[in-house]
């Protein structure tokens, strides 16, 4: 990746963590590899497929290594554009896990298959059907599409098994579309802090897709793919006999919030180092990430191995950080653990990839600020 | 502004508003025309100048017309990497608000004033002074500094007159560096929604500055500049006689949350074009920009024009508006108010412009994601 230090990128490869420009996002190689081989040989030990879900990380650099460690079999991404971007830069089997609407975004997602990429897509509308069947006509092309059912986080989706019968029958009566099987996520549930709680919640959303089966069946529709689970639920989903393949993101990278539901299971990959830019206050210290450099959806983040230190507060590009002992100069760098790492990655341009305390590659985020 | 439509941009010039490309950005240019006249002949009328805050649009284009028709003195930002792109772009006259710590940084400042811009910087440390000077040494450039006070905001800033007449004696003993004057701001008091509790607060705010001024002027030190105040303040700044220039930025787009605070005193410029992606839910509406398309660190957007109509769940890619009369259709488009629009700027890489129902312009976020 090109460009100008301290204006376009944070670092160049070669680089000591030291000199890194802040703040930025850093990648702790070893620990993503770790992780990504890990859930491989966990999702294949339980018969079923991993999607990587791209709207984490929007990489395309972390997707062929989730491919070649981790078996994926491909990614899945929320927005038309994020799955041109995964389809420019070469991925070439991508489930876009959402409803698409509107001509423009019809009309570019129809002409995803030119790129050599299979294309999935979900939808919840009879409409929505007879306008992607055009769209896929007008383009030449063909779209795998996945009824999504509603299964209790109340978002988008069918809420009937009637409804989804409906639907898949258009869908198969529909030129230029192929029915491919159920999109079943609940994405509320992955967050619930109480194990047993949350594992209640996945028993009961695979119920529900259990149920939507056998209506489905009942009316010679077959699934050739269940696709949802998330970090948070995936070995209920993957082990119920039910799902064909589960969307696990955030456990390549974790963030503050998951690391706390889910006990620190997966090792912390991912970081915003930040610099002490003010110590003028005693007992805090001015870092130079705020909310532009962090999401704060999902509470503030951690300070990374200090104990001692607590970031209290923050502002569009300013951190307070609590140092009661007085211990940070200016310059001092510290790692964050983001709140959340999807809209974290999503706010900057690159990866900084470290391993030993040297940079060994800095990556674009390939589908950052992809929204359409 | 060039790119592929649905892909890189979301619009194109003469476009109708149905027909963009949503979730994004658009300008109600005659809205903010307004907003940018009315300010500017407030401010002149009381005397003092108005550096627009830059931080706020991060857009050449929005700073062109606060300068032509606001009658502008130049920018502020708070990042050099900020400061780099208004200069590239071709700001003459740049304030970074802000510490600027670490050697790639320190580099890049220096550099600046090679665009032809004149650039000041703030400092509340005297270890940040010598570096600041030897990397205008080295770089055979001249930098303007200010003296960052604080004033009640508890962040950056020296905490004492004394100190800071430490630094601005270090200041002018340093080569390559200017003393300019202080920097008095306090964010946290510009959004307390009572009207006469945040005046009250500002007049302190002018009493520190005035205490300041004092100590200085005894020793000899006279400031040429004191700037400040935002938009929920810049008024009692602007007549405190102290202040010779104000810092707002919001008053130009606005948002939900200044909107509460400042009782709709400034038009709303800026809204979050949205389209709805799923009704299957009864009562709900499902639309395509959740919090990756607008920030969320100060409450959910607003639904501008439709007082039917309530948007009261957000995950990254998708926003749940309650429509309990069922009255939205899929592919209908809502003009969201963000809750605040400095972070849901940054989140996009272009304004739509739009005039009477047409794209008028289509502008680039210039120095979006620009975090060093």
């Amino acid at each position: 990746m090109g460009g100008t230090l301290g204006y376009d990128i944070p670092a160049l490869p070669g680089m000591a963590e030291a000199d890194i420009v802040t703040p930025c996002l850093i990648l702790d190689l070893d620990a993503l590899e770790r992780n990504i081989r890990r859930l491989g040989e966990e999702v294949r030990r339980l018969g079923v497929r991993h999607r990587a879900h791209g709207k984490m990380h929007k990489s395309i650099d972390v997707l062929k290594l989730q491919e070649a460690l981790g078996g994926a079999c491909g990614v899945c991404c929320q927005k038309v554009s994020e799955a041109e971007a995964f389809a420019r830069a070469g991925a070439r089997d991508i489930l876009i896990s959402n409803q698409v609407v509107g001509d423009t975004k019809l009309e570019r997602l129809a002409a995803l298959p030119r790129f050599g990429a299979r294309i999935a897509v979900c939808v919840d509308d009879a409409m929505n059907v007879a306008d992607l069947s055009a769209a896929a006509v007008a383009a030449e092309t063909d779209l795998d599409v996945l009824v999504e059912i509603e299964c209790g986080a109340g978002r988008c989706g069918v809420g009937s098994p009637d409804a989804a019968i409906a639907l898949a029958q258009a869908i198969i009566a529909s030129p230029g579309l192929r029915f491919e099987g159920l999109q079943a996520y609940n994405g509320a549930m992955q967050h619930i802090e109480d194990e047993a709680a949350r594992a209640e919640r996945a028993d009961a959303v695979i119920e529900t897709v259990r149920r939507y089966l056998a209506a489905l069946e009942a009316e010679g529709l077959t699934c050739r793919t269940v696709t949802g689970g998330g970090t948070g639920s995936w070995r209920r989903e993957a082990a119920s006999g039910v799902y064909t393949e589960v969307q696990c993101g955030s456990y390549a990278f974790m963030d503050a919030h998951y690391g706390r539901v889910l006990c620190d299971e997966w090792e912390t990959a991912l970081f915003v180092l930040t610099s002490v830019m003010s110590v003028a206050r005693p007992g805090q210290a001015v870092v130079d990430a705020g909310h532009k450099a962090h999401a704060v959806d999902s509470g503030p983040p951690r300070v990374h191995d200090r104990q001692d230190l607590d970031y209290v507060g923050w502002s569009d590009e300013h951190g307070i950080v609590a140092d009661p002992d007085r211990t940070l100069r200016l310059g001092d760098r510290l790692r964050l653990v983001p709140g959340h790492c999807d809209p974290t990655c999503n706010l900057h341009d690159c990866y900084v990839g470290l391993r030993g305390g040297t940079v060994e590659s800095v990556w674009p985020v390939t589908a950052r600020g992809k929204l359409f």
